[in-house]
């Protein structure tokens, strides 16, 4: 069984789409001839208009979409998973229900909104996992179905456009505070163990570490080169990869990582190598992070769901820290530097600095 | 807005709920002049009779609901959201629907669920984390509300009531073939590092080492309790716990764990006492254990989601696994053992046995 739509009922009247919903908005404005055709049909289609936009105004009893993906592995693989748990918790604060759908591509997943928009099964709907020259915010704003993004839209000149609400996490600024945070201790060479590029979310988290090592450092394209290493996400492939850098001429004396998976791969290298006191930070703050006591920078997944609601319904107790300025259809959350191990710590490394903590080398 | 209810309806026409029910599914039997006024109230309210049923069997459009518990943290907390990626994806290959929900407390769980069984939102729900004395599963009896829970209905004595259809993994059988691979390569003093009792699951899998070690070697209570570690589930905690066993005066020559997190203490202890030659086996086969290479128990949670499936919806190229003799109403799944480390292989075990893995010590 399937929901009559907008389309089926313009399709039994011999109207056009547009003439149906002045019918349901507009019925002032339509001939009484051709409005009661219409009505004739809706009844006997037992069609119900969309009640979405109203459902959402109310908050009440409104279903917010949104795409599982198919499990990821690895230590990272849950973040999506912890984004999907605050979501559904403040959702069902607000009133609000979260259903849940799969699809394998991005023109799968226009597919499956359509047939839930036109059963008029979901209001509204929360994308993930945006980029470049992704098709679906620009059916979304095509077709005026509510949605907001986890994710900037990458690849595109308008990042503003208010047509296309977004949620970000400001990746570039958490590298930039934990590059900083190292400098600040008196680290002077601060690797960055980042993914071969092009990716979007990796690319602009080294950007990051670029900013704070020239800023500070002055340091130039060759320099900057010299302390970067390219690995894919893997602890094993990570380990070798970082060995060979402490193996290497020149020493870091910090690392920060695109991810905790490397972060992970950096200390196992570090520990085997005896330079336990080599601070390392990761990024994501993943349970593996917290279980191993790895310093990380944090999402605050909590904030991108507060800031993916309010965006779609408006604020309530809105308290969203946003780290760029930005207009009203998007946020950029501020991540959070979570600093575990006594060697990140700025108060630990005037030992580190002269020289003293060698001793911690077995 | 709420959704008009069969509740609504009856205080509306002034008859019992029964009367309604009448009404909708068999109207030749209720007197022509309660049949008007249910009828009028019906259409007063735009009440729309429950079609879960139907659509259940249909398996078209049909909703499951299942709650989503707050972000657990710590390396197993994501067993559950590997279950339900597992859940949605074979859910939405069937043309089912998936939707969350929260609640704090198993009082407000069934408050949701009539919320969502009123509203003809949700036409079954799966239950997950069932614990003694759950209200749950009797409640939905109760009420006709499909359901099937991922757990055994702990603490109750009938296991087998056709009524209550589960889902669970076999953590004792799973325990027990991994202490037997450790027992068929020669170890002897296989140890339990489990959690403190009683817990439900916990208990279960720590008796699939004891019946091992007592069919095997014929161990009797003091030696097993002399072999057995118990400590909450915590990376440093277990460290601590499991450093103290190898500092003891039986050392043991495997360790089975009721988790991944004390996997990890442990080959971190073994680690740091030199003895990383110690076969140690978790569970749960966590993305940490994956990434980290160390062994452990699957819960094939595919096969725990399609079973929960099957159970509610009837067998479609259904390929569960049943360890257990079990009726229709309940699958006992087999977990699979991965073992990752060459120290954990039964080929690598014979170098153990004569002494030559010393060497490994350093």
């Amino acid at each position: 069984m399937r929901l009559p739509t907008v389309e089926d009922v313009a399709r039994t009247a011999r109207v056009s789409r547009q003439t149906v919903s002045n019918v349901i908005n507009t019925p002032a404005r339509v001939k009484p001839a051709t409005l009661l055709r219409v009505q004739a049909a809706i009844r006997e289609l037992d069609y119900r208009p969309n009640q979405s936009a109203r459902r959402l105004r109310q908050q009440k009893s409104a279903t917010i979409g949104i795409r599982l993906d198919p499990q990821l592995n690895g230590i990272s693989g849950a973040v999506l998973d912890r984004f999907l748990h605050s979501l559904t918790e403040q959702a069902t604060e607000r009133g609000l229900r979260v259903l849940l759908f799969t699809a394998a591509t991005p023109t799968e997943e226009i597919d499956q909104i359509r047939a839930l928009r036109d059963g008029a099964d979901v209001d509204a709907f929360v994308l993930t996992a945006t980029f470049d020259h992704d098709p679906r915010p620009e059916w979304l704003i095509e077709q005026k179905i509510p949605f907001v993004t986890f994710g900037r839209p990458w690849g595109i000149d308008d990042l503003n456009d208010p047509q296309h609400r977004w949620v970000d996490v400001d990746g570039r600024r958490g590298v930039y505070a934990a590059t900083l945070s190292l400098l600040d201790a008196g680290a002077e060479r601060v690797a960055w163990i980042g993914w071969p590029p092009p990716t979007a979310t990796g690319d602009d988290r080294r950007s990051g570490w670029e900013d704070a090592m020239r800023e500070r450092l002055g340091l130039g394209d060759a320099e900057l080169a010299s302390l970067c290493t390219e690995v894919v996400d893997d602890v094993a492939e990570a380990t070798n990869a970082v060995a060979n850098v402490l193996a290497g001429a020149v020493l870091p004396d910090g690392m920060v990582c695109a991810s905790d998976t490397l972060a992970l791969g950096a200390l196992i290298a570090a520990s085997t190598a005896g330079r336990r006191d080599i601070p390392i930070i990761g990024f994501d703050d993943t349970p593996v992070a917290a279980a191993l006591g790895i310093s990380s920078v944090e999402q605050r997944l909590d904030q991108v769901a507060a800031g993916a609601l309010a965006l779609l319904l408006g604020p309530v107790g809105d308290s969203v820290v946003a780290s760029g300025a930005l207009d009203v259809a998007h946020r950029l959350i501020e991540p959070a530097l979570v600093l575990r191990r006594p060697q990140d710590l700025p108060m630990f490394n005037p030992s580190r600095i002269d020289g003293t903590a060698a001793a911690d080398k077995h």
